[in-house]
C-alpha cells in the first residue's frame, strides 16, 4: 500500500530534500526512521526537491509498504517521536488510487521572506533574509503582478540547470507586508530549479528601482536571464503547500 | 562616558543574559566584543537579566569606556561585526545624564508565544511553545485582563527567589492570535523572576477550563502560588521593549 505524508521542516541543518553523497538530507533521515518501525528499506518520493536550507511548512510525499500493523493514519504517531525536532510529520492517510507525490501535484505554494534592516536580525535571520531599508515595496508589488499567468521563465532558470520545458503557469503572484516581514507568495502549476528566489531577487531588482514592472514583462518575453536578479539565500525560502486533485 | 546599547538576541544558545560559570551568556559574549574594540575591561548592565534560552527583540544595557576614537553612534557599527550572528546592536546612543540601564527602566514588554499542536513544530519550536489545541483561548483573554493594575504578585514568584517586594504595577496585559499563534502580551514596570512564564502557565491552566478569570483574581489576592500554572518553557518567551523615560 503507498502511504502519504505530509511533512514539515526546517531547513536549517539539512543539504535539502534528496539524498545524495555530501550530507544529511530530510529524505533520508525520514526514510531511516520508516526502515526502523517497519523493517523495510523505505524510498519516500516527494512532491518535488527543496534545496539544502530550504523550509517547509507543508511538504508532500509519498512510500510503499507492505506493513500492516500500523494504520495509514497512525504513521504521523509512530514516526514522529524518532524524528529530530526539526523534521515531524504533519498526517498520514492510505493514499488514493494511482497517487504519485511528485506526478499527482497540479499547484504548489512557495512563500518568500524578507525584512528591511541593514544587517541580519538574530530573530529574523533563520527564516528571512534582510533586504535594504530603502527598498519601495510598492514597486515590488507591481513587479510581482506581472508574472500571473502562463508564460515561458526561462528568464528565471538557474544557470546550471538543463531542464527543457520553461513554461509555467503561475495561478498567483504577490507581495504583502505582515509583521514587519515583506512577503513573496506565489502559486503556480510548478517551478523552475531556483526560481522562486531568482523571482525574489528580481523583485529586490524592482525595489531598488532598477527595473520597473513593464522591464520585466520585457526580461520574461526575451527570456533574458541577466536582467532578472540574483538568486537570493535559501533561508528566506518556505514551501507552504502542495496541492493535488480532489478525488 | 556612558554609552547605550539597544541588542537584539537569539537566547537559544545561551545560559541567559548574566555571566555565570557554567555556560555562555549573552552578557560576557558582548563584554568581550567591547573589550576587542576599545581595549579596555567593560562591565556591561542590562535593564535587567533574561534567564537561559529567553530572547529580546530589544534589550537595553550601558556601560562606561574612556574609549574616544568610536563616536557613540558608531558603536553597533564596531560591534556588529564581531558579534555572532545570534546577538546585534540594534543602535547605540550616549547615555542621557544620570542614566543607568537597570534603576532608569520605567516600563518593560514581554511577549509568550504558544501555538496549538499536539507537539512542538519544527517552524515554530524556537520562538514559541506547543500548547493543546483544545485550548479556549477566548477564556485565556478573560483572564490576562485580570491582571492590569497594581498587585502583590507573589502568586507569580518562583519558588527559588528571595525577592522581599512583590508588588508590580502591570499597565497592558492581553493575548491575541495572529499567524496561528496566540500571544501574550505584557507591559509592566518591573517582573518578578519568572513571573511572566508563570502567567503564562496561568493563563494556559485558564484556557483548559481549570481555573476562571474570577478564580484568578483570587490566587492574586491570596498570593496562593500553587493555584497560578506552571512556569512556562523559556523558548516561548521574548524581552520586546524597554522604556525609559523621556528627557
Amino acid at each position: 500500500m503507498r502511504i502519504v505524508l505530509k511533512i514539515q521542516y526546517d531547513g536549517t541543518a539539512y543539504c535539502g530534500w534528496q539524498v545524495q553523497p555530501n550530507g544529511i538530507t530530510v529524505q533520508e533521515t525520514i526514510e531511516k526512521a520508516i526502515e526502523n518501525i517497519t523493517g523495510e528499506k523505505a524510498s519516500l518520493i516527494a512532491s518535488g526537491r527543496t534545496d539544502s536550507g530550504v523550509h517547509a511548512k507543508s511538504q508532500t510525499a509519498h512510500f510503499d509498504t507492505d506493513h500492516t500493523l500500523i494504520p495509514p493514519d497512525k504513521f504521523s504517531y509512530a514516526l514522529n517521536p524518532i524524528l529530530p525536532e526539526d523534521i515531524k510529520i504533519l498526517s498520514s492517510y492510505l493514499a488514493p488510487e494511482n497517487f504519485h507525490a511528485r506526478f499527482s501535484a497540479k499547484k504548489k505554494t512557495y512563500e518568500y521572506k524578507m525584512y528591511k534592516s541593514e544587517y541580519p536580525l538574530p530573530l529574523k535571520r533563520r527564516y528571512a533574509v534582510n533586504v535594504s531599508p530603502l527598498l519601495d515595496v510598492e514597486k515590488m508589488k507591481e513587479a510581482a503582478k506581472v508574472l500571473v499567468g502562463k508564460h515561458d521563465f526561462k528568464c528565471f532558470l538557474a544557470a546550471n540547470s538543463s531542464v527543457k520545458d520553461t513554461v509555467r503557469e503561475i495561478y498567483s503572484s504577490s507581495v504583502r507586508e505582515e509583521n514587519g516581514e515583506i512577503i513573496y507568495s506565489v502559486t503556480g502549476n510548478g517551478f523552475l530549479y531556483n526560481m522562486v528566489r531568482i523571482i525574489a531577487g528580481t523583485l529586490v531588482k524592482a525595489g531598488e528601482g532598477k527595473i520597473s514592472a513593464k522591464d520585466l514583462e520585457k526580461i520574461i518575453e526575451n527570456k533574458d536571464r541577466t536582467s532578472a536578479g540574483i538568486t537570493m539565500p535559501p533561508e528566506g525560502l518556505t514551501l507552504i503547500s502542495v496541492e493535488y486533485e480532489k478525488r
